[in-house]
């Protein structure tokens, strides 16, 4: 095992700087020192700037890294993804791609009733290795810390199981990045509640959160039209707050209803999608320093619009991206197409895209004080790209820049030499 | 060095059959064999089908593969790319994504002149180290055979150091695909001969076509308004085919001018990009034969609407998927990206984009009878994804699905036990 001592010398520093999110035009200020060493002794950063200053420690022991120039980022923060599931649905997609409406695939046994029933159905032992296979992959495209949700369950025991799963999966020893979980029972109302939303939303306050809290600090909700409304959500997450849960919500994805307000108004961590929010909610997201949680991934896939991100920037709001990986409208991690729609689709620039993914990110799961960015006391988690330029990000489209990858302060992953 | 001798067990082949293009609605027609058993002798193959027919070989010396029902696809064919070029151009992607115009990108020293200084200033090693990075790349993605073009010389002597880099490029005893050249001195007209492109034309039949001869196979040629239009187009392709060239031409991607019926005039192997073609031009290729290399990364890339597949295979014509790799429209090699386009974007059902991505590249390259499919006397290149499902290619979007990569009976690349 290492042990996260480390020093990285002739490297680029490009970083967002803070420990909470940056909103509006500070967004694409980003701190670059050229030709940088960086300390990291036990996972933390000590030392961030030029070589003749150093921190009077012996390095003897340290590993050692030459950056040769190129541009080490923080590490990325996926601050939004459903990674632990049952079961696949490629047919599903497949169907939807021959034009199957969404109700005729609930019908032929698709829909996210399906991963409820695969879900309810996988042992935690499997859950956790189908999970680690997911993780591998991030970690290789720069990732160091992700957010994993429940919410395939829908009941308690299977609810429970999956965040058990997300907390073995976090405690892992040799685990290549850090992991979050928040609590989402309210994904979708389970057909053993069919028309009985009220009792579903009762059940949660009453079994599910108070059993949860020592399991996860967030709890979220799919607040949309016809699935938990407003009123639904209001209460739900209400009595989460007064247990001490952090909040997010799933908002104004499919139709404008307001979450995007709601969340402003009980000053949740972030609301996310956000495809159909109005100008208001924009505002008052921008004014409660709710972070907007923008999944261009999900967008692309159901060939939906993109999520106004312009707007939530230019009226002085924090936009964190994410990859919403998940087993339905988004089958996918990738952080480099991430980028190439936020940079191309929903004209934000490259700066913004760094801190959309590193600090906002952070900030977006209540963490932005202990990563998201290179600064002294900060986890040691660094995504190095392939060049000393981060105009590669969005130009090399679709494709992995990110060579070497280290993650409190271990080296993962080598890039070129 | 490995012999490539192999037997795979318990596959799940499904490819496409034939030595020539499958086109119109032959396109989804693959052949599935379930627990099949492949045999690959020296490279090539010599038997398919039940594990309880095999030929009477001694397979003790034989690599051994066990697919455990996974789908073994015939290795990706990318048969239309730029991977030879001196140089990167990130920052004017960046230029363009704040908005300057082409002409001001040109202007402040960006475009295809900028890649055509930098690799004539670049060493033919160079150009080799360089190209096999991206080879690397592509073969982890399943390509097994690649296209490369000159074009960026733009003269008799960095066209010939372009095409000799392709050839020790294919040369190398440890290569890992195969690699076809295409000759694209027609790319621009060089800043040497401004206003004088019929004199670059004759530059081009008088040297370069005959010295070129014994270095590559086919000639291309960027047939666009201002650039080479039809007449010049067909001179220089004519003096082409007179010499016994294949013909490739770059037509009607940025307006309609005609170059789809070019193509069919002359009986080319393919045309290519194609998102402005007429009706009359889908028609006329699809009469002649000719293969509609469509390549859906560039037109993400430039935010354009996608070449409209649906029409070419509807008229029952053939399609070909390709990435396009370039420094400059499209930095992209992403099969797994083009795939996710052509399904979600461009209509294409699974089973199309299969066939467009192995037989009809192929054919597109004039290779359909020695690679493509998995059949007797085809070369042993296969992409083995990591479930027996083929609908995992659109669903896992972005995201490689190719574990195990086959070449020439030569395992490169182990998935997932």
């Amino acid at each position: 095992m290492k042990t996260g001592n480390l020093i990285i010398e002739h490297a680029t520093v490009v970083t967002p700087v803070g420990s909470s999110a940056r909103k509006g035009s500070d967004m694409s200020e980003l701190l670059t020192i050229k030709d940088a060493c960086v300390v990291c002794t036990d996972g933390v950063i000590e030392y961030v700037g030029p070589a003749d200053n150093l921190p009077p420690v012996d390095f003897s022991l340290f590993d050692r890294i030459d950056a040769g120039g190129k541009a080490l980022l923080p590490g990325f923060v996926d601050s939004h993804t459903h990674l632990i599931f049952g079961g696949f649905r490629p047919d599903e997609f497949e169907w939807r791609l021959k034009g199957d409406t969404y109700m005729s695939i609930m019908q032929r046994g698709g829909g996210i009733q399906s991963t409820v029933n695969a879900t309810r159905a996988t042992s935690e032992d499997e859950l956790v290795r189908r999970a680690q296979w997911f993780i591998d992959r991030m970690s290789d495209m720069g990732v160091t810390t992700v957010e994993a949700k429940s919410g395939y369950g829908l009941d308690t025991a299977t609810e429970e199981k999956m965040l058990r799963a997300i907390r073995r999966l976090a405690e892992k020893t040799d685990q290549k990045l850090r992991i979050v979980s928040t609590f989402l029972g309210a994904h979708a109302v389970p057909k053993e509640y069919a028309g009985r939303t009220d009792e579903y939303v009762d059940l949660i306050i009453r079994e599910m959160l108070p059993r949860f809290r020592d399991l996860t600090d967030c709890c979220d909700i799919f607040c949309e039209k016809n699935v938990f409304e407003i009123e639904e959500s209001r209460r739900l997450l209400t009595a989460a707050k007064e247990m001490g849960y952090k909040l997010k919500l799933h908002a104004d994805e499919i139709v404008q209803l307001g979450g995007a307000e709601l969340a402003a108004e009980l000053g949740a961590l972030s609301a996310d999608h956000l495809l159909h929010v109005s100008d208001a909610g924009v505002e008052s997201m921008a004014k409660a320093g709710v972070v907007a949680t923008l999944l261009p991934l999900t967008a692309f896939t159901l060939k939906e619009p993109y999520a106004p991100a312009r707007k939530f920037i230019d009226a002085g709001g924090a936009v964190a991206l994410a990859t919403d990986l998940n087993p339905g409208s988004c089958f996918s991690g990738s952080i480099p197409l991430t980028i190439a729609l936020a940079c191309i689709y929903m004209k934000m620039s490259i700066e913004e895209v760094i801190t959309a993914l590193t600090l906002n990110g952070a900030a977006a799961i209540g963490l932005a004080d202990e990563v998201g960015s290179i600064e002294v006391g900060k986890k040691a988690d660094f995504a190095m790209l392939e060049t000393d330029n981060i105009n590669i990000l969005p130009y090399y489209v679709g494709m992995n820049c990110v060579g070497t990858v280290i993650s409190g302060g271990r080296i993962l992953r080598q890039g070129i030499k």
